[in-house]
């Protein structure tokens, strides 16, 4: 008998009939002989009907009240399943983020897990109920309601396999799988059978939208196996887990691209110890997560540094920075937000030279300029033009040879 | 400086505009020195929508995941006002039932409030906030999150308003104040400046839809102050307090009429001890609330007992009284459901004799024949054909000279 964790997203849970197929697939697993917990997403528009009605009552809601507010779109789905659950004869109950006790820090609209109590859970398994958990909501320790941001659900869904010790968390999305790269722009698409983790999280990072990236870290933290499945086939599917041997044979796996990427240059700064501390510290204070950095050669004591945030944090990002522009003695600021970010991800890069050099030249060979380019270990990025974005992943993913069948 | 409770009902917060005008509404008390707490309904038709998913999800849903897809809408209004109300500069904060601590029994859809932990209210009042509770739920000792049924936010404000020892509770709704009769079917309705306990819940029981009757006992119980007023003027409004001398003189203030209401009929149902019993404990058993009950003569030891329930009711009261019925030996079960219950409520009516035959003659004048009689201290109810309702309330607001200013 195993645990397994499933997590359903939005369009999945979308009406009654789609949470009915749901139940099934519940009701399947339940009797192959598993402990089921079930993690559910919101009705797909439900979050953004809310947030409209938090933007319609302020320009700026408060945190609090805002998450509190948007956190009854995963109460509602919940409740359904379990009644759904119930009437079909199979014991169900739902629970909410303070009655499992996900227990998160006090960062509004994109807390942190701390703890995730597991007693509720289990005396509900022990009895043979399958629990079904309301995804991408936590309580603080003052018993505010939290939420995990954007994407949550996943994160909640891996937290609790981690805590539970589940043996796999299965994530049932509007896709078949994770794909070297996105279908909709590039017919040769493939699907992967399996990726690492840091494969995943780089391809996440890098704005694959199948998962989000902070549930993978927290796979990765705590190994714990994740299956990317559709909601509507029993076929196909991606298991997300960690390196083994057999995998390093493609150098590159997947080709990226996310196009939520505005691009900031502080103009002129002196280049002083601290001035970069003095810069992202505020930004980071306000919870914008900054993507690349890029600081260019000093001349005369001077340079010019350019980041990369998430569209919807420009305006934040604009007030923050130009708050500190005359403290740090920069001259000023520009925003660029018509820019696309394209990645090429695979372990296999570790151990093969000249796959930055190769993603280069294909760009050049398009006339594609590249505007900032960032690399680790296993992956390569450059901010582009953003009309450029759906070519440069066509040719990249021509170039890395992942049309051909492995 | 006094503690002001304000419960706002589903139209009044039927939207953002509306919603804008409660904060307006609360804003002007707060400014005027009070300390205030705010109770809310769901958005007028919301909590309809969420029971209509429900429905659709299964025909018998569990209680407990019911109660918690329900309780979302008062969710969603308290923090949209709280939202509203700190972007206008005024420090608010929600509270749901589990962060409030309002405990309940755990008999879900029609939970009844044990406690009310001020302490949560009492240091967000000691910091100058204005605290925005959701009506209408709590959360019982296994943290379930319960509903106290239709009409419950009225209860929550009023059991508040007692546990805060606060000055008034003011019930704003879309009428102005409580009426002699519905202004609806009677133009000649006149609006009662005040009104006893006792009589306003006489007639919340007998079918006036202002206050939620278990909202009034609450009242009345803790002696809160309750001012019912409009949400949309400033003028007018009722206060219902302890009776005072001066509100003798009056002998009857209010007709009513419910046609929420069925008739069930045990034919034939041998007149022994225990036998009541066991008819009606299974009812409350099952949280139906039986309202007249009327037993015949006995004739040849049997009789025919007859009692009333909400329409909502008939359904599960059929099926409990048809398990019963060979056991207790009787003969059928007939229902009624074209009925409605007209009342005369007065405290005056204590000191006066002929007030029930009045109002017999009166029906009777008017060939309006009476099925049921239940009479108590300072009210009189007739049972008649559900299509002589308005007719027996316009003729007994008549007879009883309620037209007549004071």
């Amino acid at each position: 008998m195993a645990l397994v964790v499933q997590k359903y997203g939005g369009t999945s849970v979308a009406n009654i009939d789609k949470i009915a197929n749901v139940a099934n697939k519940v009701i399947r697993t339940k009797e192959a002989g598993n402990d089921v917990v079930v993690v559910l997403s919101a009705m797909a528009g439900e979050t953004d009907r809310l947030i409209g009605l938090a933007q319609k009552a302020a320009d700026n809601p408060d945190g609090r009240e805002y998450d509190s507010l948007i956190s009854t779109g995963e109460q509602i789905t919940v409740s359904l399943l379990a009644i759904m659950l119930n009437a079909m004869g199979c014991p169900a109950k739902s629970l909410l983020g303070f009655q499992v006790r996900i227990l998160t820090d006090k960062a509004f609209k994109k807390a942190r897990i701390l703890t995730v109590e597991t007693t509720a859970i289990q005396n509900e398994l022990g009895k043979g109920t399958v629990v079904v958990v309301a995804g991408f909501q936590g309580v603080d320790p003052d018993n505010n309601i939290t939420t995990l941001g954007r994407g949550g659900s996943d994160t909640s869904a891996v937290a609790l396999a981690a805590a539970l010790k589940a043996d796999v968390c299965d994530i049932y999305t509007d896709v078949d799988g994770v794909y070297t790269t996105d279908p909709n722009i590039c017919s040769k698409a493939r699907r992967l059978d399996r990726i690492t983790y840091d494969e995943m999280l780089e391809m996440a990072r890098a704005g694959a939208k199948v998962l989000q990236p902070r549930s993978v870290e927290l796979a990765k933290k705590y190994n714990v196996p994740v299956y990317v499945k559709s909601s509507f086939t029993d076929e196909g599917g991606t298991l997300v887990t960690k390196e083994e041997r057999e995998m390093e044979k493609e150098v590159v796996s997947g080709v990226t691209y996310d196009r939520d990427q505005a691009k900031i240059t502080v103009v002129h700064v002196p280049d002083r110890p601290g001035v970069a501390a003095r810069l992202f510290t505020p930004l980071s204070e306000n919870n914008i997560v900054v993507d690349m950095i890029i600081q260019n050669a000093s001349i005369q004591g001077h340079t010019d540094m350019t980041f990369t945030v998430s569209r919807k944090d420009i305006r934040d990002a604009k007030r923050i920075i130009s708050d500190v522009l005359k403290d740090v003695g920069a001259e000023k600021l520009e925003v660029d937000d018509n820019v696309a970010k394209v990645s090429i991800i695979g372990v296999g890069m570790i151990s093969h030279s000249g796959v930055a050099a190769k993603m280069f030249a294909t760009l050049a060979r398009e006339g594609i300029n590249i505007m900032m380019i960032s690399t680790s270990e296993i992956k390569v990025s450059c901010v582009v033009e953003a009309k450029y974005a759906e070519l440069a992943v066509t040719v990249l993913h021509d170039a890395f040879g992942l049309e051909r069948e492995s």
